[in-house]
């Protein structure tokens, strides 16, 4: 399922005036801008769409309320790529060489660092309520805590609430900020507020639970990226929690992604184990039941377009191909 | 000199109660507070010192206006100095092992995000103006557009008007932001918030021009770093960009300096060759240039005591040996 056909039709218009102005807070300085277009190229824009939807969703919201947050949130999601790719050593992502391949983990460093400051230099430059900056800020403090829980444990099987905690660090919180921010400016009432929050918390853990299957079930050639990729860097996720608990090769399985050094060999001989169990239907489920929870925290007010649209992102979610 | 004998008796006892602000700051969770407590050993605490003596020179201003702005400067600073020292894959810096010798430098991009992201949380948390926003966003900003400069250009002289332009985005709006906020939040009169950012750019200015005087010639027990370092790594700065300027030497410099590869020995041979022009005499001269202007830019109607605080500090950054 395509992303942009999830959309609602304002939404999709949305999505043009945002590559325009995502443009634009990247033009102050022509090597920041060389440097940081290819950077933007191919992705969802999910956590900016998310933000302008519910700041539409009970009414027009003025785009001089809106484009300046949903550039930051792009910004600040972009910047925690660029700084994961020198965490990963990444050389490609959405097909597009990276910045620390293409201009070394030093210079990487600082230009994440620059989309995070111009982040909060659009908000600060934008009159917005320091309620924003307080969310943002604290949904960037919680992406690193998630980021370092998880380099601080590779190789080591987390406890399924480890996992939890680690994948709504990394994603939920993002995610849930980004449709809280849209009911913040928007003015919306506090149930509301809390409502929309907790259908992009829903979202957030199914997305990155899918996001675990994919690593290992993806297509390579839609998802860009060789199986097993988290596995080799020492990332223990879902699908392999699931299998540990379940499958009679759960001693093999774990000496295999515990060892350190993890092999295509090793990946192969993960899937077909995780393959003979429930692990993929277990994560399925799980995603949906928290898509379902996404579902009925939508609040009854909104417009029945946009309500149509929030809807067909979570189906998107746990549909999605990469 | 020792820069806590150029404060005076509030800004001495400020400084304490911002070393406890600090501690409490990144006590947040027990990862962050073991991998970040020794990162803020035996700073100077130059930037909050400046902010909170500007705060408090026409008047005492309330620690709940300005301890919490104070700890987010100086935690600003120690997450650039963190990312520096991936990108100069440093081991140690005040003689304790540095974040990415200790746990790696994909842990330390995120230790550093996590403390810009705690400023930015410590500034919305506390109801300032989004004025300082928007000052803190753009001193990130500028830090790493200079250091992008910098690092885009090693081995490789830059004139006199780059190496300007490079070390006020590097130091001096750093330090002349510090000023700003200090008269920001004191609400003191445009003629004055000028007068003390003035004040703090020349401070800046030749705050860096001292410090790379000092790579060269400053006492290695003192600095705790071998001469050359900037060199080795392939920044040029102001003595050798003199030194190129009159020396008999200087093709042999030049060779030397923009070569790639400088061993102890080049640095060494550069040192001598530094020594027999009139460089170091230069730097000096317009070190002091600037520091004169930093003190003629000092407000007259200032306390009399924040006033000979901050030309003691004004004296201190020239004298100084580290």
């Amino acid at each position: 399922m395509n992303f942009v056909a999830a959309l609602n039709e304002v939404a999709a218009k949305n999505l043009l005036v945002l590559e325009e102005r995502i443009r634009q807070a990247i033009a102050d300085d022509p090597f920041i801008y060389e440097a940081c277009a290819p950077l933007f190229k191919g992705g969802k824009r999910l956590r900016p769409m998310l933000f302008l939807l519910c700041a539409n969703s009970k009414a027009a919201c003025p785009p001089e309320k809106t484009m300046p947050l949903a550039v930051a949130l792009e910004l600040i999601h972009t910047a925690s790529l660029v700084h994961d790719d020198i965490i990963d050593a990444s050389k490609k992502r959405r097909g597009v060489e990276t910045a620390n391949s293409k201009y070394g983990a030093q210079i990487a460093v600082l230009v994440g660092d620059y989309l995070f400051a111009k982040a909060f230099q659009l908000v600060a430059d934008n009159d917005y309520d320091v309620q924003v900056q307080l969310i943002l800020s604290k949904l960037v403090k919680n992406l690193c805590v998630g980021e370092i829980m998880q380099d601080r444990s590779l190789f080591e099987v987390p406890t399924l609430a480890e996992y939890y905690i680690r994948i709504n660090l990394k994603t939920a919180v993002f995610l849930s900020s980004c449709c809280r921010l849209g009911a913040i400016v928007a003015e919306m009432d506090a149930r509301e507020v809390e409502n929309l929050t907790a259908y992009g918390s829903g979202l957030g853990l199914a997305f990155q639970i899918i996001d675990d299957l994919l690593d290992f079930f993806g297509d390579e050639k839609i998802t860009g990226k060789p199986h097993g990729g988290d596995l080799k860097s020492g990332v223990i996720t879902l699908p392999i929690i699931r299998a540990l608990a379940v499958s009679d090769d759960a001693s093999a399985l774990r000496k295999l992604v515990t060892g350190g050094n993890v092999t295509t060999a090793d990946i192969d001989a993960a899937i077909k184990i995780i393959q003979a169990t429930d692990a993929v239907d277990y994560c399925r489920t799980r995603a949906e039941a928290h898509i379902d929870s996404a579902r009925v925290n939508l609040p009854p007010a909104l417009k029945t377009s946009v309500s149509l649209a929030l809807e067909q992102i979570a189906d998107f979610v746990v549909d999605r191909t990469r």
